[in-house]
């Protein structure tokens, strides 16, 4: 309940300008709009401080197409994930600048970048190429917060010297996000090396028994390092807007 | 047992009507319809108040259509489950008066509406628009039974405001079905805000660690609240059938 | 929220009998008391139609005699579930007409018999004899709220006869809770015989790949039977308590 | 080792007719054929009372189509299981009498009828139609092994009275196989009617925690009635085998 | 539904011997003893060959004290599975010829031999010492069942030659039990070397991944050999009553 | 590799105060004391900010008690997590100045308070009474690291107006920890509630479907609300440490 | 870190060759070579033996194009794993040289024959053939990296006498590489007939319970035969590998 | 089937010292001793290079006695693993010279030291002071084979300075058995240290998410590392035997 806005209501109560009915309607509505498939949280921005993001999956397409363009309305970054292009062209129809991050498969629209403080960036890193899609979303999810990110790809444990090399950099990120399939152990190590947080990131690359990224994730959950987090199987836009709320702190 | 029927058949086997052989026959004979390959249970709708639904997965086209048209001669609602498009026209050939609900995969056929009590609804909450389908089967299934019913479509628990705001609706609810994906929390928060009976229907909807349905599933079958109820992943047809029974009870 | 609190609240504020700062307060401040280790939900009694139940795993000896001490200050009944005997003995020495259901590890306390309709009955039903305990915590949590319970024990499906007998009460009921452990087959064989709301409680008995009750889990959730929801394997008091809440329906 | 075969190796090694190395080598040599990629067992007709059976899937087209084709020069009755359309056709080309069952995906070649006991039938029930193409993969299995069967399909429990009526065919069985997807509650019901061997085979048809058939797997493992015994998921071969083994046995 | 006993009671009705009242309530009263807490099914030796088994685990003392007792009036030969020694004392302090197979856990009465066909025997073999209790639970319910068993033990694949060496052995047996924990990998060696059913039970012995015997019973169920059965892991008892069936089959 | 120190190593070397072999020899040692059971690394304390925690659970008693006895000649704040009373009686013959925190299983010896922001807290919630212990360990550890903690205990979303009576807190607080088992969904519901960044902690705390916190965890992982990160089950301490990096950001 | 180069370039240090800041820069830098979304680890020949080899699933045809093209230019001998058709057509147009093994799904490049111990044999088997494909991932990979190696496939233990008549074969071998899915039981038996070490290789050969090669993997981890140890379900390519450098070793 | 066994038997019966039926009897008898409950496989020590060893968990301590009292009539080295103390106290009462390895629960007789080549070391490595008693069940296992065997122990990757300063030890051994608990990374970095066969023991350390050892079971069979293979959870038997074998080739 938001302190202002009902002593605002109630003053306006006092004064007879709101009568009884009134208030108490009001009391109870609160800053959204209902599409009746989907109730848009306009509020959201102001609440945490980015435009509810549109998670894609399991939408029709004109569903999406006509949740972007109300938000677009609304909002000068938009963020859709688990987007095909089918959507996407569904959506640039009616929204023209927006964009389509194929790899990360994510719609973004951003018509005001918003200011980056350079020196407090997030790394985001991966244990492999093919983790590269889950790391991208990540990255491009943390960038339209307004973070500054780096990125270090491909330096898995089985190499353990292309992973030393980062030391430097890893030292420096003020967020550290760990994208890894098959036994995720990347984290851990990175875990060990830095008093920054470690957000990791089990991805479903593997076969056989890693049974689509359980196995990452569990030894994630399960790392000897102190520090880590974890996010869902595949969950780069979760690891990307945990890593922004964290490195917008002062 | 039915005792009144066997009691007419005793006394007709008294007067002779019957034989010996016939009466211990008519003993065991039931009413179904044998189609070798499906046995329609004609009896159903006397003993359930309902006619035998039909859960078309698994079966071929001409099963189904063969099906459904033996019991359009003898029911007046017709509802069968799980249904692909290509289902549908089949039937559609052999009964004319069939419907597909293509988000919800049903087809219904309804010759004769039953009566319905208005003020005594079902409410079905979905946490998402992805859950909308699934929502939807729960819906279609307690109206061609005899409901009213209402929706509430994307209240998910991240913006809380949005589902407190139907708290009215919820309370006037006679039962409740929440339909939800992803942790399907949205059933624990529901579950405590009023004292009627909770269908909670996981879905299908998430990804990675969301098992196809089994986070959720596990999540709504450990409710901290009490009066929840659970049926299967994405089993809006239960739901469906559990909320009227519950609402037809006097 | 409430619109009749908020309304008189409204009105002793425009009346001045409440200030500015006090209104705002009040509207925020609902009716729980804070143990620290605990937030006693005084207002369930009001919302849900029973006080708060007491869930006594993890909790201390200490904790639990206390919170049982302080809603016996403000609630006629009382119900804590999964206590130890330890836990009665210290509940008993500061609420002295506490009770203990041993099999089934309930602590109630019942000062006024609240009004039951005998008509309207819930039938616990148990497929073996070892699954007795769980149906025992469903039954007793029903009598306490209100319900006419009968009780039906062994009944498992192996012996189809003992079941088929029954059928006369099962038609007779208000509402089922049928308890089953192993592969909890009795649940879609009863769900066929009537159309009343069958409430599926799946049990730890078992052994092998039973897995800790996860067999009849599978089992009642999959149920080939349209009507039955299924609460959390043992949670005998989940079953009592939503079949209360249907039972009472009117 | 063959008693009888070693004997008479043993003679012709002594009476000269054949010399240390050889008969050294034939006491190593087993009588199976190596196509490279596949060792014909053409022992087993004799060993087991039926040829090798073909287990087509994860084989090339090519490799069922030699395989069928080798084994057809030595017997006269041939099973393949789990064959694809494409497979058949290329089968039929070298061996034209072979035949498919399509719902069972199943080829045979039969080309000369064992003598079968039409007194001692095994029964083939399933719980659904849906179930029918796994249950009609037992019961071709059992007849082109020489057995009688009888079918009776769509018999699940939740219409208990289909099922009842059975009554009298399930006492005459000689052996009976229960196919059930879902909950797998039929097994145990059939289980406790009658004395006779009940293989249980659980289908995977189902949908959300009927997790590709574990539910009913589980189900049937756990069933409360003794005398049955379980294969694995959609195995209706398996099933088939072992009815016809037990079914033989005099 | 027995049809000769319907038969009479229909014939009693027609000469008035029986009112109709009496025969409709005599048409649903099954043989059957009510002890509230269990339903003795004295019927089941006529029905299945064996009087009811009791299941002791999860029963307390005292209830099975009395179900022993009650059944020990009505029949020559009992069986009580999973027993403490201390459920025996009780047992013995009222049924003073029960005996305790400590190993086995099984209590037993019998007192009069049934007759045994020595030629057809089942031989009971287990993988390792550590799976002789549930090897044990089998081989004495099916001697208590009125049939010849011997034994095999220690016979695991990793020294083949012991077990190629009982070869005379398994192609004499009747029926085979398979009891083997860790990977049972001795059901299937053992399934290809006869043509006679195979029964196989997963043991919980093992540790890790053996998960308490999912590993051997996914082994067992996927067994590469045609013929082979699996029951619940540790149920020897199943293993032995299905035994029992088939090798009194005629 | 550290910079200042290979640089100073060099020019100790250039200068002919280290041989060739003794500066090889000491880049290649780094500051860790080897117990030979343990490896103590007394350098954590500068690179991660903390001293080595030590994990009591599987370790002997004598380990832990030598353990903590090293570190505490080389540390002011000593941290063992796990531990038994046993151990804490062990510890404490030779570090006098250890305490014992026994819900939490916490041993501690702070010797110099860090300086805290108390403007800068962490809140730390669980959602029952039973999550406590796990609450108390991510809260102690938070505190022994130096950083202001409030907690805010039994405020599951079954009452939510007891959780929306803590928003002014929620929205304080800088970083937040949320303690639940059974479903988890306070982290859902507190995500959505603010924009800081939320350590979710699922519990072992429930039964039956729980699976050992299994539940807890996979809601947690699914959250619809972004921004939340979670822990392994019962890891009071990985997000009382976590929590502590983040707050102590500038 | 290796010895001899910190010695050299130590040595260049002293002698002014190099400076301070380029012998610290030169101490972190390791030989491999950042194509930005992959790091080739050219030091690996030198290292392990043989060169980086490629994993492609889950990269881009372009990706897998520009690895193996830049691998090219420095390797005699290249391997690249799970490559689709469409991936070895890309490679192939600009690694003229490059071949593909279809079923293992290998691309290959051999430009220099390593040499070959032909007495020192790895002997790869499978169960069946079905499990072809694996084995000859493991074949392939073990031949290029310069072993002599034999096959026998299709000696599945149901048929032990094609699997008895290898024993001399398998005695002779150097070490064993065992690929079979369903129950995987072949490790075990082949475990017991020799002290040579076993790589076990699961596949997901199987259906229903086999959960995608689960069935296998547990069956071999739990192997009563000492000497085996297991790869990932379908992981040819490890076992391969893993074989290589035992054979390798003198 | 041993050749030369075969051969000497093949001509003593050509001389006639064996008649037919003896020669036929002597082909079928192997060498090992049955207890009934035990069938102690003597031939082992010749045919696998060490004698029998002794599985002891869910063996009684009488037949545990009976069985190294035999086998050490026989053997110059005995190994008894899992075993209790008071079955070691039993043993020791029978088996003078036994000894017992408290922290691995081995049971060894070792009367003439096997010669060992010092040269060619066995390296177990541990990642934490709680695995060391599966650490030592591997060292202790190899050395009674005749090994060299060196440990570390607490190298965890989360201080990876420790793991890298052990490189030379590491490049140096013959053969590296890792032992993790957790998320078992250890064995990636490992193994992408040196090319030299890598052994995997994940061990049952952790908690929570671990699931009894689960996490670092697929974590290592996941390991993106080539040249691991895997062993079941806590079978540092295994391993040791398997290091042993490897080791010991030439």
């Amino acid at each position: 309940m938001d302190v202002d806005h009902v002593s605002s209501l109630l003053r306006e109560f006092k004064t007879g300008e709101l009568s009884l009915e009134e208030t108490v309607e009001k009391l109870k509505i609160l800053p959204y709009e209902d599409l009746e498939f989907a109730k848009l949280d306009h509020h959201r921005l102001i609440r945490q401080g980015f435009a509810e993001v549109v998670f894609c999956q399991g939408k029709t397409v004109e569903q999406v197409q006509a949740i972007v363009q109300r938000l677009a309305e609304y909002n000068h970054s938009i963020l859709a994930t688990r987007a095909s292009k089918e959507m996407y062209t569904a959506v640039k129809a009616v929204v023209a600048d927006a964009e389509y991050h194929e790899l990360a498969r994510l719609i973004t629209v951003e018509r005001q970048k918003p200011p980056v403080d350079s020196e407090r960036f997030i790394l985001v890193m991966s244990a492999g190429t093919s983790d590269i899609p889950v790391a991208e979303e990540a990255a491009v999810t943390a960038e339209i917060m307004g973070n500054e990110v780096r990125r270090v790809y491909d330096v898995g444990v089985a190499g353990i010297h292309r992973l030393l090399d980062q030391r430097q950099l890893i030292e420096q990120a003020n967020v550290l996000i760990v994208v890894a399939g098959m036994e995720g152990a990347l984290a851990s190590v990175v875990g060990g090396m830095a008093a920054k947080p470690v957000i990791a990131v089990p991805t479903s690359i593997g076969y056989g028994a890693s049974f689509g990224g359980l196995a990452a994730l569990l030894s994630m959950l399960n790392s000897c390092a102190a520090g880590i987090a974890v996010v869902n199987i595949d969950n780069g836009f979760g690891a990307g807007r945990l890593a922004s709320i964290i490195n917008q702190m002062r």
